[in-house]
């Protein structure tokens, strides 16, 4: 590979590569075939220098694979180790799960296998989905103020029109309603859609394209039209996905006898009560889109061993977390992530390994997405609650000493 | 898997797993060893019904994981496509890389190595790393807000000494600064440090716990202490770490000519800029950390396959993206990420494919985490590029109609 | 007055003065009568040692400022200044008005007239008030999360009977419609009603607090109630109310051609508009409640001159600032009120001076407060356009040093 | 007043007045004097119909008012009522102070008053400032990043030069630190200064213009330059001053026992922190700059009556509240205000009704800045208290109902 390292501050000529003319080998035909997958770790390892080893490695055929990546050399390994059962009380997800979860970070698997079994000496994690919509949002731009307002109005009173053309684009997304929002002479339009199995984020793109399309057609003086304005957030947190929903909305909450935190976690109540404070204050002061701890961790390793799009743990890393002592002495605690997005069904859900990973938690097929949104909470739940305790227990940089790779 | 359906609103009766005596094998004395992985296996087969096939699978020692992941039973193979080359006028990385991206979402390989070559044509992308801080944030519950700035007025007296007690923990750690902030009766301090080439977020929490166990010791009147405050703000985008950085601060920059965009983007630079206003407007009000489009989306995948702890996506897909016309009718544009964490050493880079991955890139090894920083930035401004110049193509709908898993 | 000053950190014993015996005179049959002003204000003499002589002046019966203010002594005159006339062309106020600003802030004044001179020029400003709802807020806490949804759900089916329960207590409110948010196992309950020409929040506390009456008595299972929950947030800016609304969400938008802008404010569009991005950036990572510059200062002279809740300048002054430059080489500029509260009756509305001022805008009396609204928005553009154009053309620190008190 | 009410939609044409001739009279010589505000009280009765009665009363010359308030044509009276005394620990302010309040919201005073009594029994409001600084932020555009990272580190070198210069343009303006800011090829300066006794937007501003023009001179490369950026952020509140103070960073404390609340706020410690727990969660997702209650009733009615600048309720009202149980049962409460602008000297201060004002709260003149903070601080704690037990004891509507004005 042509790097060359400067000190800062160094300015050499511009290298002399010219990097339109390499390209990187592609088959029109067939891009996923044993041939052209090796003409382009040929290619890789000849304009780097790296002997590909382990990337070649796949246990299954590249054409599975079609749809889901493109340019394909291999698979990236990520080490997957198993924690739990942990027990979820859900509405669709009832029972004791083994939870699949893919990471290179250690420790991360023992301390959410701990929280797991306090959980279940607790009684499990009680876990609820109470909202569900998937965005998007495009921008209109009108001429002033005054035409914008009539805008949102005309998309209030043609909401059944918008619906009819939206829907016409899928046997799956479902217009539950537009939230308009009003700003200079613009107008956001945040479409809400139901999208069954399926993150639906495509989905949801055309079924909007088409409502749009519709919209510039039929209400004169639109002038300048953008299919997305950031009020989705798609790939971001954002401050209308913690109060709106994107995705799932879901809560874990679950009551820990006083006995179960000292004895699985070393732990008392009021210890994690009175970091709950503190942490509350400083979240709110710098301005987290989280009030608790470590959602994102949980959220990685399982998006990553059941073939989510792993770009959205920035939007469904933002939790708001409650806690008060009970009045037997011992800790309620509950986690509300308000912009979850998962899947059962399309992207990377029915490669093979993720496949098997959505199979062990009984979440691969129709119909089982907000079981998973169950099973994904009660998982952040557990997560929550070991590293609070192991914070109030002043344990958390023993943890890391022994389980993780420091230096 | 014993896992009951049910409607919502009907509760059966508790399941009477008792999950407390139902334990994952684990070997004391070796927990990565073929026999014990294989009893894992079976126990999770057992107890699921699941047949596991390919999360088998690893490509090589499984002991090479000890430190990344406990419980391991296998790995999680993601698509890896290869994009670029990119061309990076770095301080650290000069020259033409290819880029290894591992996901399973269809486009995004495609959508971002047509951004890259439209960087290319335009001279690639300049890339600077301009701060380097990773943080851990203790906060100190002191008896009022008098005695609060008290201590805060001595940890700046006594810098000195706690650099001394949090570098004497580790060869790596080098504290920059301590940065206190304070409400009420507490005191919230936002240690600062270089790690080297490890993310570090293990070494500070380790020097921090050093240095916090002699300000308890030195400072008179602590009533309560904890050694994380959401200050730092680990796993969680945050106002305090856009402001002040943490991770690496990178900027990616680029001055892309008409034709360019034109011949290679089929967009014109009115409309993306028009795009970018309107949301800049839309981000501003929904209150995203991010005002550009996806930066999450190379970071998941970059992360995925360089080894990185794929759960500070949720901090690092913050982003500062600029867009403005030039004299010339072209376009500039520059992201920066405000707190990218990054590593070339520890956690996941050593595992094989990661590793392989790094030095595709050029980046394994000591020295190179600024390399690889200004790598990513890259490859986050061709991302940017590319979706920007499709919203406002109207291509968008289209190409993931034609490359990705739409139903 | 007993007041000792000490340097910090010098402690005293507490002062022997037993405030509790110490009780400012009141009359509980006429407490704004001659008499009982003179006690309280020798009162205060006594207890201060101050003589009190300007704050005792009224131009009017002290006894129309019964509901207004309790003690009352006198009042604090505040220099009222004239500027404009000013050109409004909104949908309910149109022409030319002279704008009351009660203010001490040197230049304040002379700077607004000068933008309205130029908006003057441009036409006036266009404005349009875009929604209108005021809010009361309260939680609901439940058992668990389901329940909270089941009452999410249960508000949303019973929306009619609120309604009506609600309205009962006003002739003048009117509920619009009710926001749920839910999280953990709370129901935030945002109340949305119109309000007439009152500003409202007293009358929608009264209505909110009896439909919660009728919620609490009709749905079992709410464990906890607070009638507010700062999701209303009165008396503080927030996120919510940008999104959504509070009051007046109004917009002021005018085009100013290159002429005027070079005549009128020295300035060219170009460094307006230069100064409008960079500082857009500047407001995104600040994590400001406004793009812009200073609405604050137009509303807290209009509000003291109007009689408005000065308090509501916390929420009032949020703002989203647009600019472009338009094709012959002029510039756009719009600025969105989101929630802007101001009232025509109703509180301080009908104090003398207060509503000498409200005549003097033609805004005094039923059906005027959306005037009122529109003329706010108009005079806020007004400010924006001339201290943007002041740093533009880097006239600001002279036309303090000229007109202000500097020292 | 030439306004022509309009059903919305319908759009007249353009009025015929020609704003531009129609002028304002001024005195060049003295624009205070009797006979110029006459003619222009006279202009304003003859453009508008309005005849001025009690705006036209001063009780002072009204040449005092040059420096505050240009096109001077009288004064808006305020009611001014008075609360307390109220008992404040602080280090600059000891003893028990009469607290002036300018409002015409019913039931202010009167709430504040109960707050301050509960204070008292409580053994009155511990108050202190914590920091202080008054900020003006430039923003520099350069090249490209590189060349913006070399500027924030020249400033850091050369902060001893800057702070000559700066402090050469006032006798009172001393530079604390210059805080460098970074993103994209912008730097974003926020210099800090203490400001003696006045608020000090002026005086930073022209000591932050002097340090402007040094280095733009000594740095080469700068391409653009304004000397704001949003960053200071006057007029609105913001992230990063909750974070970074702007003017005096001040928190009041009390230990309110169980007796005090019962007795005199007829509420239990119990309900007001249940009320502040779900309070809290309301504040994080609503996005509010404070957590607590109405902190802006106290500042805007303490601005009016001590000459501050009103607008500055906009930056002020953010504050971070904390309470918890105590061991006996009692509340613990605290309040910290990380943005409270106050002067004791310039601006309005000087105004005879302001002067009068401070001087009953012992704040006129110099040394006593801090002073004024600590109460201030101290009222907003009284009113925290007060409107919490309010809202626990469920007596909120009814005392506005029998006291304030309601329809």
């Amino acid at each position: 590979m042509s790097t060359v390292v400067l000190p800062p501050g160094t300015r050499p000529e511009a290298p002399p590569a010219a990097p339109d003319r390499i390209r990187i080998p592609r088959d029109a035909e067939d891009d996923y075939g044993p041939e052209i997958l090796d003409r382009r770790r040929a290619f890789v390892e000849d304009f780097t220098g790296v002997r590909l080893g382990h990337v070649r490695a796949m246990s299954y055929e590249p054409r599975l694979a079609r749809g889901n990546c493109e340019h394909l050399i291999g698979t990236a390994q990520v080490p997957l180790g198993i924690a739990g059962p942990l027990r979820i009380e859900g509405e669709h997800a009832r029972g004791d799960y083994l939870i699949p979860l893919a990471t290179s970070e250690g420790t991360l698997v023992a301390s959410y296998n701990r929280g797991m079994k306090a959980l279940n000496d607790a009684g499990g994690a009680r876990c609820t989905v109470v909202e569900d919509a998937m965005q998007r949002a495009p921008v209109f731009v009108l001429g002033d103020a005054r035409r914008a307002r009539a805008l949102a109005a005309w998309v209030r009173r043609h909401e059944d029109g918008i619906r009819a053309v939206a829907q016409s684009t899928s046997r799956f997304a479902r217009l539950l309603y537009v939230d308009p929002y009003l700003s200079n002479h613009f107008v956001f339009l945040r479409f809400n859609f139901e999208t069954g199995d399926a993150a639906g984020q495509n989905m949801v793109t055309r079924a909007t394209a088409a409502a749009c399309a519709w919209i510039l057609k039929s209400f004169p003086g639109i002038r300048r039209f953008h299919l997305e304005s950031n009020f989705a957030s798609d790939k971001k947190t954002s401050r209308v996905n913690l109060l709106r929903t994107r995705g799932k909305r879901v809560t874990a909450e679950a009551t820990v006898p006083r006995a179960v935190l000292e004895r699985r976690l070393r732990a008392r109540p009021e210890s994690l009560l009175d970091h709950y404070q503190a942490a509350g204050i400083g979240a709110f002061m710098a301005g987290t889109n989280n009030n608790g701890l470590h959602a994102a961790n949980a959220l990685a390793a399982l998006f990553i061993a059941t073939g989510q799009d792993v770009a959205n743990v920035a939007e469904s890393s933002a939790a708001i977390v409650f806690a008060e002592g009970t009045d037997d002495g011992g800790l309620f605690l509950s986690v509300t992530l308000p912009s979850l997005i998962v899947a059962t069904h399309g992207g990377g859900t029915g490669l093979p390994c993720q496949r098997e990973c959505l199979e062990i938690l009984g979440c691969h097929g129709p119909g089982r997405v907000r079981a998973l949104a169950e099973i994904v909470a009660g998982v952040v739940l557990a997560g929550e609650l070991s590293l609070a305790a192991a914070i109030a227990a002043d344990e958390w940089v023993e943890a890391h000493e022994r389980l993780g790779r420091n230096r």
